[in-house]
Order: C-alpha cells, then structure tokens, then sequence
C-alpha cells in the first residue's frame, strides 16, 4: 500500500531510527519490497499482536514511547513463551499525525527501547494515516530446540511464575481512579519490563505467558495438556512482591487476588516443569500439575472466572 | 494483548477459518503463543502491509472479502518482488463489528481467496475492536537463490512490465463519479488479480512491484541502481489492453497516461533484464536502462510527478 507523502524520505527516515549494529543476518533490510533474513537455522516462531486506541491504550495515559515500548514488549513475550529467541520485528502503524516526526520518532523509540535490549531488529514497516492511533507488530524468533507448547504439562509438574503478576492491575485501578502514582505501579501497566525466561526455558515442559490474566492462561495450558493446574494461595503470598501488592489493593479497595488471577498485561510467564528439576531459579513455585481435564484450582477449588476482558 | 471476550472460542474459529492442508512445514499453527515453520532452507523474505478504512479503502465500495484479498494481494505482491516465493501470512484485523462473526467470515475468506492460489498458509493472527476497520498482514517467503533488489539494475537492460498498469486508476476513477460499471475495471480496482511474475524472476537483475505507480517504483529502482530508465510511450501503447484503457480514459475525460504512469494499485511488476534474455514470454517491453542518475523518462524527457498519493 502507499505510504505518505514522500514515501521515500519516510522509509529513509524509518531506516535511519531502526538501524542498529546487530548481525542477526538481515541481508536486506528497511527500504526494498521486503526484508531478506538468513536465520541461523531453519526453525522460526512468529507471532502478530495488535493494540488499538481506546481498546488497549488511551492517548491520555500513554506516551507514543510506552505504547510501543509495550506492544513490543507483548510480541517478544510470546516468542520467549515458544521457548525462542526473538530476531526480528516488523511494524505497521496507523497514527493521526503521520506527518508528525516526533510521534513517528517516539514511536520508534519506544519500540526500540525494548528490541535493543534484546538484540532484535526491526526489519520491515509500513506507516499510514488513520483517525486513531493503532500498531500491529510481527516478531519472528529462532528456535533451536523443540517449541514448548501448553500442551507438554504432565501430571506431577511443578508449576512456575516468573514473577508475581498483579501489579499492572494495580497500575490500571490507579490510572482509572484519576491518579498517576506511585510511579512504579503506573509503569508497570503502561511501561512494564520483559525478563527473558532463560531458565524456564531450558527445562519447561509447557509455558506461556501470562498476558491475558493467570486463570485464563493457566486454564489453556490445562485444556491443551488434558491435566488440571493447582494453584496454592499460600505459595503466591510467598512472593517478596505480595506484600507491596496487597497493601495497594487495600488502599484501594480491591482483591489482590483479582489482580493477581485475572489482571492481566503482565508479561511474565507460567511453566510446568518436571519435579526433579525443582529450582529456586526457576522462579515461583506457586503449584503442581494433577491428572484432570483442564480445570484451574486455587487451594483445590475450581477458579471459573475468566482473565481480564479489554471489552 | 488480549482478544475480545470469548478469546478460546474465536481462536478456535480462526483456526477453522484458516485450515488447511498445505503442508509448508508449520509444526504449531493457530492457538499457541506463536507459530512454529521449519522452512525448506534458512532465507526468508519479510514484508509488512496495512490497509485501513477511509484511506486505503471505504466500506461503501468493498466488501469485507474484497478488502482482504486487495491487501494479500498487495503483501505477497511484495514477496515476489523480492525473487521469493510467498508461504506464510500473519494478519492481524481490527474491526468494528467484532461480535460479527460474518465479517470475520468474509474477511478470513477473502484473504484465503489468494493465500490458497499460491498455497500460502496463515499461521498466526490477532483480533480487536476497532471504531474503524484496518488490517495488518506480513507476509512471509522462501529464497531459493538470490534476492532480486531495487538495486541490480545494468545500463543496458531492458525494463520489462508484467503488465500494463493503470486499470485499477481507471476503476478508481469510475467508483470516484459514484457508478460501478464496467465491472470488470471496478474489479480491478476493488479485488485486483495477482499473477506471480514467474518467468521474470528467473532472469531479472532488479525488481519490484508497481502498486506505488509506474513512475514513482521505475523512480526507487533508478536512484538504487544509479542509472536512468528509458520508458516509451510507443511499447506502452502496444500492449494488447492499451485500446480499452485509452478508450475508458477518453470517456470519463481523463489522460491515459496519467493512470498508466501514476495511477498504482495495479499488482505488477517492473523488472530490468540482459539485453540477451530478452523474450516474449516476459511481458511487455516498455524500455531501456541508460546511464545516469536515478531519472525515470518517457520518450527521452524526464517524468517528476510522484505516483498516486492516498493523502
């Protein structure tokens, strides 16, 4: 599709804030009918995720840096959840001021901000005009192993988060209530940072991450696997990050186990891994997998509620 | 980020939607946290393209059906233009009548309408609301031998089109005055055909697609090859559907070579060959490649106007 105005000076221009110094094999990059890559293998993990204005960000909350730091940040999580590593991304933009260089800047750099962390390159683009703001990014990653699917949980697994999720709740109850802080809270719903599961992915038998709310996303790993998921409310209050959590949701008037079961948006991930291989640098252990038929139990009673709903 | 309320439900549809059985090595398609391709060899050609509503289509004129496969159409346009052959898709849609399981019908079925001519596969996609409707798809493609870039054109080739370019103006034209007919030019604009440009890719040292226009991509590969390209207005006129085009254009008032030189959205290709290769089975011959800097001529005098604009 055509792009704007000077189409010619725009691709230049998305060249030049996308060019990095990474290796990762791009024989041809930004500015050609398509991007050429030579993956270091044959096996590639893609994923495409969106986000829209007023559906998933508002303009009043979100810098054009956070709302593609965070779509970013979205995309990789479900590479690393395959059990690969994140190489390239193409983007596609739909913003009001199109012909605003500082929107298309931060943009960039927002999405930047979390690529270059990982050694990602942005590798394709196309930009349009639209009356909201939307993005679409495709993240292609390398696979070396076998991908961990939510299929591979057996009975008997251990359950594992990376980290407590809640807090981005937390940052949206804030942000609904007219207020912008503590700042940490607010970030870590408009900006939040993606650890790379390094070590659940060197012995998961099943993951994914948990962006669409903890029961929901441990709810298909169990459907997918035929098992039942055990979650242990004692064992997530073990986190050093619950206490913080709960004192917010006080303050505020809410469950911090909502926050944590269907809040949503964090992106962090949940494995299952064989008990013999039980490690404190796996993360959380927060509970086990049991024969069923894909059913979600908290302290042994099924969790129905679905995870967070953008709508 | 999360999808819209029954996300199990939808994944499950889009997945049946998107079933088939090319093989294309996809080992985890649709419903995990990304796809999984193990390709023949390890080059990929990546391309992204977006359409959304009111500047690259309106609904008044296209049928959900129509505007998926104009934008696949546009996206493995882009894929051949590199020399690749076009195997995966990742779409990701916003839409307004998300509910409407008919549009997500229409939509999923106009993208396979051409996805399953070149049996290409989609493997992943995302969904969400959206006041207005826009789509996102990249596309991805295998090499088998060398890209053919923007940048291989030789003083002396010969520039080849697939076809001759400007029915999709044409129809642009027609729809613009608010009649539909004839419809096989309507068509063209609203549900343009793709055909691979097979035999230009086995011998062209420079390629593109001209869905930008004739003068404006003849332009891209001029300055990346550092030469000028020659076009006639005489080999132009010798193409079989020039009669019917020149007659339309002098019916609704409007220059023919205004379509043909700058009217894009046509999916063909340019493309510059050895003097030594030259063949009927190429297309047409509409020119030569000379020496200079990055100017396209017709008849000798240099053509600046830039090809069709959305805005």
């Amino acid at each position: 599709m055509p792009l704007i105005e000077s189409e010619a000076g725009l691709i230049e221009r998305l060249r030049d804030l996308f060019h990095t110094s990474f290796e990762n094999g791009v024989e041809v990059g930004i500015g050609d009918d398509g991007a050429v890559i030579a993956a270091n293998n044959n096996k590639l993990v893609a994923t495409v995720d969106m986000a829209v204005e007023e559906i998933h960000f508002k303009r009043e909350w979100s810098t054009p840096f956070q709302i593609g730091a965070k779509l970013t940040t979205a995309n990789l999580a479900d590479v690393f959840a395959m059990g690969a590593t994140p190489k390239y991304l193409l983007v596609a933009a739909a913003i009001t001021e199109v012909n605003n260089s500082q929107t298309v800047t931060d943009l960039a750099n927002g999405i930047r901000s979390v690529a270059d962390k990982f050694k990602v390159s942005v590798i394709g683009g196309d930009l349009s005009k639209s009356e909201k703001m939307s993005l679409s990014i495709t993240a292609l990653g390398e696979l070396s192993g076998k991908a961990i699917t939510r299929d591979g949980a057996k009975v008997g697994d251990l359950v594992y988060l990376s980290a407590l999720p809640g807090l981005s709740a937390a940052g949206l109850a804030i942000l609904t209530r007219g207020l912008n802080r503590p700042k940490y809270v607010v970030e870590a719903h408009l900006n939040p940072k993606l650890v790379a599961p390094n070590n659940l992915m060197k012995v998961a038998n099943s993951m994914c991450d948990i962006s669409d709310g903890l029961v929901s996303d441990a709810g298909n790993i169990a459907k997918a696997s035929g098992v039942n998921i055990d979650l242990s409310k004692e064992l997530l209050q073990k986190s050093d990050d619950y206490k913080d959590l709960a004192e917010l949701a006080s303050e505020l008037g809410e469950d911090v186990f909502d926050w944590i079961l269907t809040g949503g948006e964090d992106h962090f991930f949940l494995a299952t891994v064989s008990a013999d291989k039980a490690s404190d640098d796996l993360g959380l252990l927060v509970g086990k997998v049991e024969a069923g038929s894909g059913v979600v139990n908290l302290d042994g009673k099924a969790i129905t509620k679905a995870g967070y709903q953008h709508f």
